[in-house]
C-alpha cells in the first residue's frame, strides 16, 4: 500500500489564545493529531492547514492528492470560505476521506455532505464521559475496548441531527445524564465520512491511548479507495438497440 | 386527519416553449400534478408556484402550511435563488416533506439535502422502462402491481450519484441496457425525501395510472408527522448532578 | 381504516410465580398491554394469547388474521416449539408485524427474524433508566417528550447483537453507566419489526404512560400494510425477447 | 497481515451428473473458485468442503480457522444438516466471513442469517446479463469497470426477499426485461455476509475476468477482522453508582 496521505486542517485559535489549551496542546491540536497519525502510521506523508493561512492552507493540489483530512473547528466555522468548503465537498465527493472531530459536527464541509442542521445539545461541565463500542470488528475499532472513559469532557447530547449513519460504531453515556452517537460513518459520493465525537479543547482528549487509536484507525479506513479513473460519462450511446437515436435534450 | 397540504412547484417552461409539451400539459406539469393529487385525496388542498412568480411562487407562510412539497424542475435549476433553496431545505428539515420528480435530481433543494452531485447517466431515445416494485408492502406502493411499463421514456442510468437511500422502492429497467435506482426515501431532519425518476416532459407519463398513484401516496407518506413543537434547546442543564456548575464555552 | 387486530402474546409465568409481580400485573402483562392499546386503540380487537394454553394461544388462522402481535417472554423462551415460531416468523414476512418487548429479544420468533445471537448485557440493581428520543417525526414517537424516565428499571447494556436496525429511535441511558439501544425497527420481507427494551416485570413499567405511547403507536405503524394479493410467483415467462424459450432446470 | 485462510464449499453434484457442467468446470466449481482465490491472493491457504462428505467437509476447527468462506449450492440446499448449518451460521457472528454465491441464497446458512425467505423470481433462457457498479470505491470493486456483461446466464429477478442492504453494489439488467440486486452485503454480528449473484452452473461464469474479481476481492474484505478476545461477559457489574447491588434474575 501506497503511504498515507493525510492532511490535518485546525481552526488553530484557542491554542493561541487561551493559556490553558496552549499547555494541553503546546503544538496546537494539529501537532497532537499529527503526532499520533504518525505513531500508527510512520511512513504516513501528513500536511497541516490551518483557518487563518491563506487559503485556509489548502489549495487544490493538495485536496487532489490528500487521501483523508481531518477536520477540527469550533468558535470561527463562519470564517472558512464558502468556496474553500465546497472544494472540500467535492474533494470528498470524488474520494477523499474526511474525519470530522468533536465540534466540526458544525463545520462547513461536514454540513454540506450531511444536508441536515447538524445541532445538538451541549454543556460543559467537567463531566465523565464512556464511549460504548457497539461494532467491535469494525476497523476503526481496531484495539479499542468494550468501552472506555474519559475522565472530563464538554458534553453533546441527543438529537443529533444528522442523516441515519451507515454504520453507527459508538454511543457515549453522560455523567449529567445524556447519550450521544459519538462514531459515525457515511458513504457520500466515493469518499467515506467518519464524525467522531470527543476532543474539547480544554480536555487533554487526543492524548487519550484510545482515543488516539479510533482516530488513527479512522485516518486508515476512510482513505482514498478509487483505484479507477472515474471519468464522468454524463451522456451515454445505447448498449442495446433502442427505438430512436439518442437525441439532443430540448 | 387533517387535510393534507400540498404545494406544487414546476420550472413551468417547457410547457410555454414547445408544443409538444403544451399538447401533453396542457395546464402545465403542475397543473396534471395537481390533479393527480386531487383524484386521490380529495379534500386536499393544493398550492401551485413556478420559476418565474415573483419569489419562484413561495413565501415563508407557505412553507410554514406545507405539509409536503412536489418538486419538478429540468433546464433551469441554476434560476432558482440559493436564499430560496435554502429556505425549501430548512423547510424540510423542520418536517414539510420533498417529493423530487425526474430532473429535480439537480434542484438545489434537493441536492443541498443529499450532499452529493446527484449525477446520472441519461439518454432520450423512446424507449421501453419497466419499473420494478422492491417493496410492495411499503405504503408509497399501496396498489402498484409487481412492475409497471411507460412504452417511451427518457433513460436515467446508474451510477446515480446518492447517499444510499433509506428504503429503495423500484429500480427501473431499460431497453437500451440500462437500470436505475427509481424510487428512493431518504429521512432528514424531521422531514422524508421522496426521489421518482419518471416524467420526461415530452411524454404523458403523468397520465400513466400507476405513475399517478405512486405520486399521489407518496405525498401522503412524506407528509410532515412532527406532532409536537420541535423547540430547539441549544443548552441543556444537567439531568443528574455533575462535577461543576455548566459554564460557558470559553 | 379497519379496525387494528392486535394478537399479544405473554410468557404468563413470572405474573403467577411471584406476588410481587402479581401485585403490578394482576391481570398478567398481557392484560396492561391490552388496556394501553385499547386506551389508544378503542375500536382495536384484541386477542391474548399465553404460553401454556395449546398451541401457545396461537392457531394458523389467528396468525392470518393478525395485524400486529406484541411479544412478551422472559425465562421459557425455549418452551416455545419450533414449530409455532417458525410459523410466527412466516406471518411476518407475510406482512404481520411484531413488537417484541423487553426479554423478548432472545425469543424465538424475533431471533429468527434477526439472524443474530441478540445478546446483551444486564444487571437488576433498581437503577434508573432514561430514554432519549432520536426520531420525534417518526410515527411511533407521536407524543413522546424529548426524553423521559424511569425511576427503576433493570439495565440491559451495549454491545446488543443485532443487525443495524433501519430506523434508531431511542437510546437509553442508564444510572450505573450504560447505554443501550431501546427502540429499534426493521422491515422484514413484508412485515415490520420492533424492538422496545423497557418492561421488567418487577417495575410498573408498563403503567408509565410514555412506555403505553410508545407501544401503542408500535402497534399501529407496525401493522399489516401488504394491500395486494401477493401471489408467488416462483417461475417467470419472459416480458422481452429472449435467445430461447425458458427452459426447465436440468 | 496473516494470509487469507478460505474454505470452499460446493455441493459438488451438477458437476458429477451433467456433463455441460463437468465440461466447463472439470475440477468442480469449487476448483474454479479455489483458481480464482489463488489467482488473486498467492499466499492464501485455501480448503475445501462438499456436500456428501463426511459434516459436508466441515469441522469446528476448520470454522474456528476460516476467515471467509465461499458458498455454492444449488438443488441439494435440504441436504445439510440443520446442526451444520447452525455452526456455519455461529461462525459467521463470531466473525468469519460468508461469501454466498448464486443459488445460495437459499443455502441454509444465508437463510438463517438473513431471517427471510430469501425467494426471487427466475428463469433459464440463456440470456444476457449486464451487472452494473453503483459504488466504485468500495473495495470489492476494487479493478471493476462501470459495468461488464455475461453472454448467458439464468435470469434472477425482483422481488428478492431479503433485508435491505447495509450496501447494494451492483444491479443486474437482463435481455428478457429483469432486474436484480446482484451484489449485497451484510453486517451480521462481528461477520460480513456477501451476496453475488451470476454463476449458473451451465454457462462459464466462473471463468469471467471481472466475476473473478469480484468474487477474490469479496474474499478478502469480508474476511474475519476481529482482533480482540471478545469474551462474552452475559452478566455485569456496575460501573457507577446504583441504588442497590446486583441481583439475582428472579
Amino acid at each position: 500500500m501506497q503511504p498515507l496521505r493525510v492532511t490535518i486542517w485546525n481552526e488553530y485559535l484557542h491554542e493561541l489564545e487561551h493559556d490553558t489549551v496552549a499547555a494541553i496542546y503546546p503544538d496546537g491540536i494539529h501537532g497532537a493529531l499529527r503526532q499520533l497519525v504518525l505513531e500508527r502510521w510512520s511512513d504516513a506523508v501528513v500536511t497541516t492547514a490551518t483557518l487563518r493561512e491563506r487559503d485556509h492552507g489548502l489549495s487544490d493540489e493538495l485536496l487532489a492528492t490528500t487521501d483523508v483530512m481531518l477536520w477540527w473547528g469550533h468558535k470561527a466555522h463562519a470564517e472558512v470560505s464558502d468556496a474553500w468548503a465546497e472544494k472540500v465537498q467535492a474533494a470528498v465527493l470524488s474520494g477523499m476521506g474526511l474525519v470530522a472531530l468533536h465540534s466540526a459536527h458544525l463545520a462547513k464541509p461536514f454540513k454540506r455532505l450531511m444536508g441536515t442542521h447538524c445541532s445538538l445539545r451541549w454543556r460543559e461541565a467537567d463531566e465523565k464521559e464512556r464511549l460504548w463500542n457497539l461494532q467491535p470488528s469494525h476497523p476503526i475499532m481496531a484495539g479499542v475496548p468494550d468501552q472506555f472513559e474519559l475522565a472530563q469532557e464538554e458534553m453533546y447530547g441527543e438529537r443529533f441531527d444528522i442523516p441515519e449513519p451507515d454504520e453507527l460504531l459508538m454511543v457515549s453515556w453522560f455523567q449529567g445524564g445524556d447519550v450521544f452517537r459519538s462514531l459515525c460513518t457515511w458513504q457520500r459520493g466515493h469518499g467515506r465520512v467518519v464524525y467522531f465525537r470527543p476532543g474539547h479543547e480544554t480536555y487533554p482528549t487526543y492524548h487519550d491511548p484510545h482515543v488516539r487509536t479510533v482516530i488513527a484507525n479512522a485516518a486508515l479506513w476512510a482513505r482514498r479507495r478509487l483505484t479507477r479513473s472515474d471519468a464522468k460519462s454524463p451522456r451515454v450511446t445505447e448498449f442495446e438497440s433502442v427505438p430512436n437515436p439518442t437525441k439532443e435534450h430540448i
